[in-house]
Order: structure tokens, then sequence, then C-alpha cells
């Protein structure tokens, strides 16, 4: 075979390949909203579709939330996996979207050519260019170089309830020698890279009552509890002045960097001010004693990820509120314990609460860290294609979002993870106007079809 | 003249008058949201309307707001002039109503018959009470016992924006030997009375930014500010543990009760337990030092009345938000100047916002608070009028709420006002399923009609 006539397949196809990905984007898969249901199973939908026309057998699973796509390819070689997931975040605030982002288009910006929309990035354009590989493959060789098994999730974007459970309970149909994960990013939108290190996650919402209703802050206002204030204390108390969070217990298991890592991170040059600076900020705003790069991929964090309560409409309305809510969001590193975090997290804020006022908690998931520790000689391979394709050397990198699937998979699989993706710094990853550059999108498909050939050669 | 007459004829109009009142309260007049202003324009014709069967000449006047309506009646005797408001509070929560809340029914309840729906008691039912005691009086005696003129507004929920210019503007027109004014509330839902202690008021909304855009948590998390705990430390710290408020100078112009107003709130023997125990407190939050009429009386507040950042929809995002803003009133007493506490907070503000965050303020409203000092012979017929209908002694109190017309009234036209109203504490006022009970717009109507024969009689 030559990986050249694939590669050449891949240009030529890029135009088809670019409707195909804009006909998936068109699908409104949001997945923490149940209003799009019925949207995540017509994506689901798609992908099977999608498949059958390469010829591969694939089915819709049922979960208890949204559906899984399993398909499965016969080939020689090793038995590789690859996941992807269908949904995607909200779109809201939908005001800031100067287009429909579910109408997506190729635009042409100062960087080059870039399509823009709801899922364009994470993680349908990234899935694509796995798709786009095998389909590449297929049409010059007539099959894939090794047996295959395709597996997409539509729950990723909240925070996979099902999947655990479905990998445990298909854990003989799913094991492989080794599962390709595209949900990542370029490290400074140019390095390639594979991630070794991906931060946990906690995921709490808190809602805080005081008055039975809402009241006339005129009539209470001095002499009732305002469950705003309560709350804002409590979220102020979070952090002390050096940026450390304050939950007891909390840094239990959070390990120093590694020597070796260390250095190796200092080695890659992180331009801080260059990737604040994208986002109209200069200073690091986490742990005082700690650099960037450590905030964003070593250590862990409290943010909040919303918070309401009263009358935040246009004008103003002077009610005293009954309730107020935040939904606050832990990442966690190295042995973190989110059972115990939550607990800890839990007692704290209740014993903050002043008279007359109760805190409800939900949790939205909950995740432990992932550290791959070693890699083998497939990893190197594998950063070879990578640097052969980019022209830039690629490198192990770790990451401050969280894919608890990479742990699934080595804890409940035995399948080790290998995690490269092609998103870009500024691609507006669950912001208003996503975007995914066409060049992530076609030398990511490139990528693909090289790691292929490197894993199922000798 | 006999009053017997006029009273009897508002008990028999009353199943007319409730269908009228309901014809109103079908109008959605929210001033604050410009969605509504079509609808703010509708109730001023409706009132237009409603004067002119009575036979009064009535004219909708424009503002740059929402338009005012002004009405004149000759007659013998003194020039007294009415004042209401047309507008209502937002509907919002609007899950929280059983109802709709533009769809006003007269239902039974415990504790007697109730109309329910926005604006039945602030300030649409209030309002019609007058207006009910006028038709009566006119289909019984031909005409009004006095001059009268007839003031609407339709922005008194959105901060008066118009009213002191149209005031300044009309003067000549508007001047009358004393104002009466229909929007507050019996003491203890039970005693009528007189306010002349009123709060004033200070709107400020303050929106905190940090990243140029919203930003995933977990690329960032860590390392990039965050506009809601930015947010939450300032409301955080707008209170002290004594529950003192911190602005500087904050308390400059307050003043302490002189002891005759103390002695005779002593004497109304406030059910402090009672009143929180209605919307499920028991504990009174404001400073610790004073008493639970103080706090809501003769203290100045600064509560937050709505707050937004971030995802708050179903589910889970985690978006680290670009932008988070509150809504922030100070309610204010004595000799407390709005200009002077909007700089103050400002610069405190300010002066907490960490690098890379930028606050804007907006002001929707300022007003001085309004204490009437002495009073006269005039208010000890009305405080009879009021004691024959309800057969509880009437009294003079304070109020928590601000109704900056009062203090227009004194300072632009130069004429006293009489705060009265029959609000009871459940009304639920700028609450989801607000109501008015239907003694009080029946014995309101009666106790006009005994006020308006009171006044115009030697």
């Amino acid at each position: 075979m030559s990986l050249d006539t694939v590669l050449t397949r891949i240009d030529t196809n890029m135009p088809e390949a670019l409707e195909r990905l804009k006909e998936l984007l068109r699908i409104a898969s949001i997945s923490t909203d149940p209003a799009y249901k019925a949207d995540c199973d017509k994506a689901a939908d798609w992908l099977v579709r999608d498949l059958n026309s390469m010829g591969i057998a694939a089915e819709k699973r049922p979960t208890p939330g949204h559906p899984m796509v399993v398909a499965h390819a016969e080939g020689p070689g090793p038995h590789l996996l690859f996941y992807g997931h269908y949904d995607v975040q909200p779109v809201d605030p939908l005001e800031l979207w100067h287009n429909d982002p579910f109408d997506p288009q190729v635009e042409e910006t100062e960087k080059g050519p870039v399509i823009r929309g709801r899922g364009t990035s994470d993680d349908k354009g990234q899935l694509m260019t796995f798709l786009e590989a095998c389909r590449a493959w297929i049409a010059e060789e007539g099959q894939l170089p090794c047996r295959m098994t395709f597996f997409f999730e539509g729950e990723e974007e909240s925070g996979s309830p099902s999947l655990a459970p479905f990998m445990k309970a298909n854990a003989e149909e799913l094991r492989a020698d080794l599962a390709l994960i595209c949900d990542t990013s370029l490290f400074e939108s140019r390095v390639p890279g594979i991630e070794i290190m991906l931060r946990g996650m906690l995921q709490e919402e808190i809602t805080v009552t005081g008055p039975r209703i809402d009241l006339h802050s005129g009539i209470y206002g001095g002499a009732a509890i305002n469950p705003v204030r309560v709350l804002a204390k409590i979220i102020a108390s979070l952090h002390d002045d050096q940026g450390r969070i304050t939950v007891p217990d909390f840094y239990a298991g959070v390990e120093e960097l590694p020597e070796a890592v260390r250095a190796q991170w200092e080695a890659l040059d992180f331009d801080a001010a260059a990737f604040l600076g994208d986002v109209g900020l200069s200073h690091p705003a986490g742990e005082q004693d700690r650099t960037a790069l450590e905030m964003i991929w070593s250590r862990p964090t409290c943010e909040v990820n919303g918070i309401k309560g009263g009358y935040a409409g246009a004008g103003f309305k002077t009610v005293l509120p009954s309730k107020a809510s935040a939904k606050i969001s832990f990442r966690l590193v190295g042995k973190q314990d989110p059972q115990a975090i939550q607990a800890n997290f839990r007692k704290m804020v209740r014993a903050m609460l002043p008279p007359d006022c109760t805190a409800e908690f939900t949790c939205h998931g909950a995740g432990v860290a992932f550290n791959l520790g070693k890699t083998d000689a497939r990893f190197e391979k594998a950063l070879k294609a990578l640097t052969e394709e980019w022209q830039v050397p690629a490198a192990y990198t770790g990451s401050g979002g969280s894919i608890p699937i990479a742990g699934h998979f080595r804890d409940i699989l035995g399948t080790t993870p290998m995690l490269i993706g092609f998103s870009k710094d500024d691609d507006g990853l669950h912001s208003p106007n996503e975007k995914y550059d066409v060049e992530s999108f076609h030398k990511g498909a490139r990528s693909w079809a090289r790691i292929l050939a490197a894993l199922t050669r000798d």
C-alpha cells in the first residue's frame, strides 16, 4: 500500500468532507438540556449512516441517557479503538453569536479558513478527522489496515453518566490493544502531541434558600436574610488571598511535579503572556507561587461556572429573592479523591449558613485525574507520524481539561488510551462563535492516516 | 349630601368594580421591560376611558418613557390630587405562578376572598379603590365634593425617570392643597394608617468583566480570573459581621429615631416573629444592635436584587465566564445622599478589582428618603375616617419601601403628600402569585369616600 495515495485522497476529498461535517454540525445535539434529546438521537443516527456508507456495520445502542454508537470493522494487524463524542455544549449566551450556532459556515479569517458553529472543535470536527482518514483508507485500499472499533458517546458534555456502566457491561466487545481519543488540542495552537496528564473533575450545584418566597426589598429589606449575599460569602471564602483553595484537606493527594516533567515543560517555552493575552488577560490568577502552566495542567482549581438569583433581566426589580444558586466545579489532579472533596465542601458550606438558610446540593459529575505514567514504542511511533505531518517536533503534554474516558479505558477495559487532538487555543470551545480551523480538520485527517500506517507496520 | 348613600353605592357596585379591575389587570404593563411598551400605553388608555366614563376629561400625556395620565374634575372646596401608578413589576420566575399572572381571578381563601394576579396589590387594585370611591360619589351627588386632579404614572416600578421632569414642567397644573397617594400597606395587615416616613433608594447595576470571551474552564481554569468570584467577593464585603454596611461614609446623614417616635413604635407592639414567620424566617438579619422594626423602617440597607453570570440553565456547563453582573439596591434614610453613596460605592468596588478586571456601572434610580416631620388637622381627620371604617385605631407609621413621589410632591410642587394604602403583608408584592384582598379593595374604596367627606367638610 501507499500512504501517499491515502493522503492525496484526503486532500481531494476535502470539499465533500466539509459538507459532511456541516451536516453533522446542523444537528443541535446539546446533551445537558433535556429539550434537545431528539437531536442527540439524530446525531447518533447520522454517525451510524456515515459508518454504513463506508461499508462498516454500526449500531445505535441505548443507554439510560443518550445512545452510544458502536461499530466494528475487520482488518489485519492490531485491534484499535477510536473514541469521540457527538454531543455539544449549550449555546447561550446566544446573543453573542454572530451567526446561528447550528448553521455552520466556512469563513476566511486572517489566520486562514475556519468552519464556525457549535461543536466544530468540540468534538464533531475532531471526530470527523478520524472518519475521513478511514474513508480515504478504505477507498484506496479496500479495507482498514487493522481491526477497528468505533465508539461514540453523546453525554461527554454532561458528565458521561452512562459511559462507565456501558463500558463495564460491554467490556469484552470494547477491549482493544490501544484506544485513540480525539478531543484535545495542539500545544500553543501549533505543536502536535499526545496528552499524558489530564485533570479530574467534581461538579457541584448549590442552591441556598432563605425566605419561603421572593419578597419586596422595601418591606422586608434589612430584616430578612438575602440568599444571594449568603452565596456570595460562601463563594468568596473558597479561595484565600494567595489563590489557594480553602476547602479542608483539599490538597490531600496533590503531587509535586517530578523534576523530569518540570524540566520538559520548561523546555516547551510556554508563552503565558500570549496564552492569556489571546483572551484579554495579562495576570495568571491562580496560586501565586505557581507558574501559569502548572496552574492549568498540574494544579487543582475551584471555579464558579454559573450563578443566578433574583431578577437579572432588563431594568431593575427590587426583589429580595428566596433562592440563589451556583454551579461550582473543581478540577482535580494526582490522587485527589472527588468523594472526599465533595463531603468536605458540603460540610464547609453548611457550616457557613446563617440562621434561616438551607443549602441543597446536586452533583453533576465526579472523576479522578488521569496520569499515564509511562509510554511505550507505539507512542513514539505516533509522535513521529505527527512530526512528519506538522513539520514541528511533536511532544508529550499535560492538559487542564477533564476527559474521564481516558481513565475508564485504562481502569475498566485495561486498554491504554492515546489522546491526540488538533484544536487551537482560539477555537472558543464552550464559548460563543466556536470554530475549527480548516487546517486542523485537514491535517488532522492526514495525521490519523499517518498514525494508522505507523501503528500497523513493524 | 349623605355619606351613607355613597358607601351603600360602593357596596352594591362591588361586582362591577371587580370586573373593571380585572380589565385593567389583564394589561401586562411591565414598565421595566421594553418588550411591554405597548401594554403600558394600553393601560394608560384604559384609565383615560375609565375617567371619561365618569364624565371627567382625561388626557394621556407623553414623556420620554411611558405616558402619564392627567385628569381634572371641577368641584367645590379644596383642590386635592390623587396619585397612583398603572405599571407593574415583571412576573418571573413565571414557573412559580399557579395561574397566568395576567388572567386575574377572584379566589376563596381561608382568610376570605382575594383577587390574584400581577398588579392586584401594587398598584392597580389600590388606585382603583380611589376611582371607585369617586364613581360612587358622582353617581349619588352628581359631582365630587372638591376640585380634584388625577395623576397616574407608568414608570414607578422602573425608577420613575420621567416623573420629576414632568412635575417640574407642569407644576402649575398639578399643584394642589393636598396630595393623596395610595401605594402603601395596612400596618400588620389590620391597622390603617398614614405613612409619614419612607426610605429613599439607590439602584446600581454592576457588571464585572474578566476575560474577553467565555472560556473553557479546563483549558483556562486556574490561570484566568473568574468575574463571578470577583463579584462574589465584592458582594461579600458590603456588610460586616454585625450586618453594618461597609461602604465608606455610608451612615453619614442617618439619624437616630426621636424618642417620641421610638415610644410610639414600641406601643405598636410589632410582632417581629409573626412578620418573619409568615415568610419562613425567624431571625432578624440586619444590624444586630437594632430592632426588627428599625431594620425595616428607619435603618438603611444594601441588598442584592439579582445576580447572573456564566451558565445557570439545566445541567452543567464548564464555562469560565467573561462577565458577571448584579443589581444592588440601597434603601436610604434620614439625610443620606444618594449621589455621595453612589460615588463611594463605585470607588470601593473599583479598589477591590484585581488585575485584568473592569467594572461598569448603571444607575437605575436614586432618591432621598422622605420624612414628613409634622402633620396637621387634615391628617387627624383622615385618621378618624380610617378608624371609623376599619373599627381599629388608625396610626402614623413608617415604611421600608421607597415612594420617591412623596418627596417630589413636597419639594417640586410644595404640596403635602398623604400616604394611605390597604395592602396586606401576605399580598406578595413583586412576588409570584401577588394578590389583593377583596376586603382591602372594598374597605379601601369606602375609606376614600369617608376621607373625601372628612377633608371637604369643616
